[in-house]
C-alpha cells in the first residue's frame, strides 16, 4: 500500500477526555476515531488489526471443533423476557420498539437466541455436544462510556455457546476452551493469566477471566508467588487469616460505655486490642427487582467489604450507598451496630468469623459496644465470603503469599449449566430416554478489546508498538525526500519486492517532510521502518526496529536478504 | 467436516408465509432461521456461503483500490440531521434513544457517517481520491419485511463511498465500479444485467442498479431486443410514443356534452379515435415533510403512470391514493378533470405531450370533454417523464423492440455529486485554492441477500444447486449404511485424502437411512455427492453431479483422480 494513497489521518491533538495510552495512540494514529459516546470508527489501520485477530480467534475456535454461525444483533424482547434477563439485566441492555411497536433489544450477548436457535432442533443425547460461536458486533449501553475501545458501548466480540449432555463433558469442553483461549492469547504475543472470577450477570457454576497485565488495567487480580493461583479480587480467596496479637480478655458478653468513638481504629485503641478482634458493619441498600432494602454486612475490623460478594451473598442486582437517615429509619444506630438483638433486618456475617470467640461488637445501642462475643448459634446461611483479599493474604491453595497486580479482562469462559436451559424449557433425551434440560457453557473473548489491550501492553511515550502478528503493516519504507529519484526508484523496487514475498509493506511515499513521516512511524508503531535517504549514495540503508528504536546500516545488496531473515 | 458433529438442522415442513423458492429452500436446509419479522440468524451453512461471497467482494473492492473499514451500526441522529435525511427517510430508519435520552438511529446507510469521517481530514485535492467501503450489517425497518432474506430488516451489505476533487474523476471510479461489480457478480456465476435506475432516497445524478435475472424477480426490468439497453421500469425511457390511427378531425377547441362516459375506452370509442390521442388525468395525494396535497399527473390514455416517476416528478416523500370526497374538496371533477382552466393545484403532464395537437380532455365540468386542444403555452417545468414503459415500446438508443423481464436487484452504484458534501460542508482546496465540496459517490452490494439471490437463479423442485464458488461444501461424502465397516472406512480415507487436497468436503456418517441422507443432499444442493455403498463389494463407488442428478460408477481406485478433474 502506498502511503499517498492510504487512508490513516494522523494527529497531534490528543483526544479530550482521554488518559489511556491505547486510546491516546490508536486516536491519533488514526486507528479508531470516535463517532460518539462509547462509539467508534475503524479506520483502515484499525480495521486491519482487529481483521488480524479476528482471524486468529476463527481459526482456533474452528480447530477445536466449535462451528461459526450469526445470529441476529436485533433481538426480540421476547426471548429475554421468557429467560428472565430483560428485566434484570439493567440499562446496559438497550430496549427500543420498531415501527410496529414491537419490543427488541440490541444483543449485549446471546444466550438467550442461542438457546433458542438449537431448542427442538436437537432433541438427543446422540447429536451432542455442539459448540456454536459468532464474531459479531455487540451493544451494552454503559453508564460512562471510557477508555477508548476499553469501555465502549458498540464493540466486536466473539461469544460461544456450548451445549452437553452432563456436567462432565461441559467441564471437558470448559477446560478445551481454557487451553484454546491460552492459545489465541499466547498468539497474539500478550502476557496473560487465566484467574478465577465473579460470574457476574451471566450466572453459572463456575468461570475463568482472562487478563492481560498491564499498568492501566481496570481489574485488580491476586497471583500467588508461590503457587499458580490468581484469581480476580471479586472473586479472590485467601487462607483463613489469622492474627498473633492477644485476644481481648473478657469471657463474657458484657456491655461497655464507648463515648465519641468513631471509628475501628478508636476502638481497638480503646480496648488496647488489633482490629482484627473487633467486628464492624457495612450497610448497603440492596436493589432487587421490585423493591429495595437495607442490609448489613458484618466483617472483622481490620477488613475490608469487597462489594461484588456482598451483593453476590444477598442476591441483589446492585449495592447502593445508604446514607445515615435512612440507617435512623431503619432502627439502626450509626457507629453502633452489631448482630446481637439486631430484628427485621437482613444481615449476613464473613465466613471467617464462624465461631470466633471474644470479639468486640457494637450494641445496637448510642455509645455502647459488647465485649466477649462470641459468633454462635447463628444460620449457617448468614455466613458469607464477604471480604475483600489483600496483598500479603495467603494463598488458600498452598498458604504463600499473594501479590496485588493489574489486569485487563479480555476473556470470560463460564460453566453456565443449565440456568438457561431450564428458563427456556430447553431439553434432550438422555441414554436412559429421560428428558434433560442441556448443560451448558459460554465463552467470550473481546476482539475490538483486544485492539486496545495490545497498545496498552505495548507502546512507550512515541506511540504504539506492533508485534508482528498484529501490525497493520510490517514494515514501514520511507523515502527521505521524493524528489530523490534514486530512492524513489529504489524505494519502489523494494516495495514491489517485499511485496511479491507476501509481506504486508506501506511505502511512505508522500510529499512530506522526513520528520513528519518518522514521527508516523513511531505513532502508528509499524514493527519495521526502512530509511531511505542521502545513504543510498554509498549503497546504504537504514533499519530501525519500532520496539527499541534500535538502528541498523544495511548494504542495499543485501536489504531483501536481511529483512527476509528477521520477517519471515 | 462431519456431519454426525455438523449443525445443519433440516427439516420438511415449509416455512409459513414463505412463497419463493429461496425462502423455503435456505430455512428448509438449515442455512437461515428467522428468529423474527425480518431477523435472521445464519447457521453454519449459511455462514459458510456468506463467507465465500464477503470474500469475493472484498478482494475485488481491494483490487480496484478501495480500502475497508468499519463504522459505527449505532449511529447519532445528529448526523442525519445534518444532512437533512432525518425526517425525509421515513419509518425504516429505525431511531431510538440511549439511556441518557440522546438520539441514535440503526445505520441502514451510511453517507453521513462516511462524510463526517473524511470532513476536516481531507482537505487538500492532493489527498483525492478516495473510496472506503464497509461489509457491515444494516437495518432497515421494512413496513411489510418478506421473502426471507430478500427483504428482511437486517442485512449485511458492502457499502462504499468514494471522494473526488471533480466529476470527471467521480466518473471515472464509477466506471471502475461498474466493472468491479460485474466481476464480482461474473465471478459468483450469476446471470445479471446492469440496468440504468431511479436513484430514491440516496439522491444523485445518476445511477445503475445491478439486476439479477430470476423468474421470481421483484422488479420489473425492460431489456433491448436489439442493444444493450436496460433499464429498471422505474427509471426506463422509450423512443416517443407515435400512432398511425388516424388523428381526431376538429383543429379547433370545441366542448362536447360526454355524458355516461367513465373510462378512457368509452371516451375513445365515443369519439371514434384512438386512446392514444387523448389525455387522462391520475390525481395522486402527494406527502412532503410538513405538509400533503393533491397533484394531477396528465399522460396519454394509452400509457399507465409510473409512480416512481410521478413522486420525482412533483418530488414527494410518497404518493398515495386519493379519494373521490378528496378530488371533490379540491374542486376537481372527477372523470373529466383536464389541464385548460385548472386552479389552484398542481400538475403535470407527460413529456411526450408536449406540443401534441388535436388532443381530447377533460373540461373540468361535469359530462363535458374539449376536442381540439393543444398541448402549448405551458411552463416547460411541468412536462415531465411521467409514462410506464411497456413491452414492445421501442428502445431510445437504438428504436429496437424492448423486452420486459424479471431482475432480483443485488447492487446499486450511484454518483452522488455533492449532495451531501455540501449539506454536511465537507470541503477540500482545489488546485487553484479554492474551497470545493467533495464530488461523491456511492456504491452498494448486497451480501447477505446475495445467498438468497443465488437459490433464487439457481435451484429446482428438491432444493438449492450450489455452484462450486458458492457451495458450503464442494462434495458430501454419504457413507450408504455406516455399519458397513468396509464402506465407513472408505469414505473416511477418500475424505482424509479430499481434505488434504484443500477440498471443503462434508462426510455424511450419521446414523440415519440413505434415504434421508440423499434428501438432504438435493435440499442442501451441494454440487457433488459421492455415495459410498454395497458397489464397493466390486470396488465401485458412485458421483451424483446435483445440478442435474446425473450419476456416475467410478472404480475406487479413480476416485480421487476423477474428482481432482472435476473439482480443482
Amino acid at each position: 500500500m502506498k502511503f499517498s494513497q492510504f487512508y490513516a489521518p494522523s494527529t497531534k491533538e490528543t483526544p479530550k477526555d482521554a488518559s489511556l495510552p491505547s486510546h491516546i495512540f490508536l486516536v491519533r494514529a488514526g486507528f479508531i476515531e470516535q463517532i460518539g459516546s462509547g462509539l467508534y470508527n475503524f479506520l483502515p489501520l484499525g480495521k486491519r488489526v482487529l481483521d488480524k485477530i479476528r482471524a486468529i480467534v476463527k481459526e482456533e475456535m474452528d480447530k477445536a471443533g466449535a462451528q461459526e454461525v450469526n445470529l441476529s444483533f436485533v433481538t426480540p424482547a421476547s426471548l429475554w423476557q421468557e429467560s428472565g434477563r430483560y428485566n434484570v439485566f439493567g440499562k446496559e441492555l438497550l430496549r427500543f420498539k420498531d415501527r410496529k411497536e414491537n419490543d427488541f433489544v440490541l444483543g449485549p450477548t446471546h444466550e438467550e437466541a442461542m438457546v433458542s436457535l438449537v431448542k427442538n432442533k436437537i432433541t438427543s443425547y446422540k447429536q451432542l455436544p455442539l459448540h456454536l460461536y459468532q464474531i459479531t458486533w455487540k451493544f451494552r449501553d454503559e453508564a460512562r462510556p471510557r477508555f477508548g475501545l476499553l469501555r465502549c458501548r458498540e464493540f466486536l466480540m466473539k461469544d460461544g455457546y456450548s451445549f452437553h449432555k452432563n456436567e462432565e463433558d461441559l467441564t471437558r469442553e470448559f477446560d478445551l476452551m481454557y487451553e484454546t483461549y491460552s492459545r489465541i492469547l499466547q498468539r497474539l504475543g500478550l502476557n496473560f493469566r487465566a484467574v478465577e472470577a465473579d460470574s457476574g450477570a451471566i450466572g453459572g457454576s463456575g468461570s475463568k477471566e482472562f487478563m492481560v497485565l498491564a499498568k492501566n488495567g481496570e481489574d485488580d487480580i491476586l497471583l500467588c508467588e508461590n503457587c499458580d493461583y490468581a484469581a480476580n479480587i471479586e472473586a479472590a480467596k485467601r487462607a483463613k487469616k489469622t492474627c498473633n496479637k492477644e485476644r481481648p480478655e473478657a469471657n463474657f458478653a458484657s456491655k461497655f460505655h464507648t463515648p465519641n468513638i468513631k471509628s475501628i481504629k478508636e476502638l481497638a485503641d480503646f480496648f488496647r486490642i488489633d482490629e482484627f478482634y473487633t467486628i464492624k458493619a457495612v450497610v448497603k441498600k440492596a436493589i432487587y427487582e421490585n423493591e429495595s432494602k437495607l442490609v448489613v454486612f458484618f466483617i472483622r475490623g481490620c477488613d475490608d467489604l469487597q462489594e461484588v460478594k456482598a451483593q453476590n451473598a444477598c442476591k441483589a442486582l446492585e449495592l447502593m450507598d445508604a446514607d445515615e437517615s435512612e440507617l435512623l429509619n431503619a432502627g439502626l444506630v450509626p457507629g453502633f451496630i452489631g448482630f446481637v438483638g439486631l430484628k427485621n433486618i437482613d444481615f449476613y456475617l464473613d465466613k471467617e468469623l464462624e465461631n470466633e470467640k471474644q470479639m468486640i461488637i457494637g450494641a445496637n445501642e448510642k455509645d455502647y459496644h459488647l465485649v466477649g462475643i462470641d459468633v454462635v448459634n447463628l444460620n449457617q446461611d448468614r455466613f458469607k465470603d464477604l471480604v475483600e483479599v489483600k496483598e500479603n493474604d495467603c494463598c488458600l491453595k498452598c498458604g504463600g503469599k499473594l501479590r496485588k497486580s493489574k489486569g485487563i479482562e479480555v476473556g470470560h469462559i463460564f460453566k453456565l449449566g443449565q440456568k438457561y436451559s431450564k428458563a427456556m424449557n430447553a431439553h434432550f433425551l438422555d441414554e436412559n430416554g429421560k428428558t434433560q434440560a442441556f448443560y451448558m457453557g459460554c465463552y467470550g473473548i473481546g476482539v475490538s478489546r483486544l485492539v486496545a489491550v495490545a497498545i496498552e501492553a505495548s507502546h512507550d511515550e512515541k506511540g504504539c508498538i506492533w508485534n508482528q502478528t498484529l501490525a497493520p503493516f510490517t514494515i514501514d519504507i520511507i523515502i527521505s525526500n521524493i524528489k530523490d529519484e534514486e530512492a524513489f526508484k529504489f524505494a519502489n523496487q523494494i516495495y514491489q519486492q517485499l511485496q511479491d514475498l507476501g509481506i504486508e509493506v506501506l511505502l511512505d511515499d508522500r510529499n512530506e517532510r522526513f520528520g513528519v513521516k518518522m514521527n508516523d512511524f513511531e505513532l502508528m508503531g509499524f514493527p519495521y521502518a526502512l530509511v531511505i535517504g542521502k545513504g543510498l549514495q554509498n549503497n546504504e540503508v537504514e533499519l530501525i526496529q519500532r520496539e527499541n528504536l534500535s538502528k541498523e546500516i544495511i548494504k542495499t545488496d543485501h536489504v531483501i536478504e536481511n529483512l527476509k531473515k528477521k520477517i519471515l
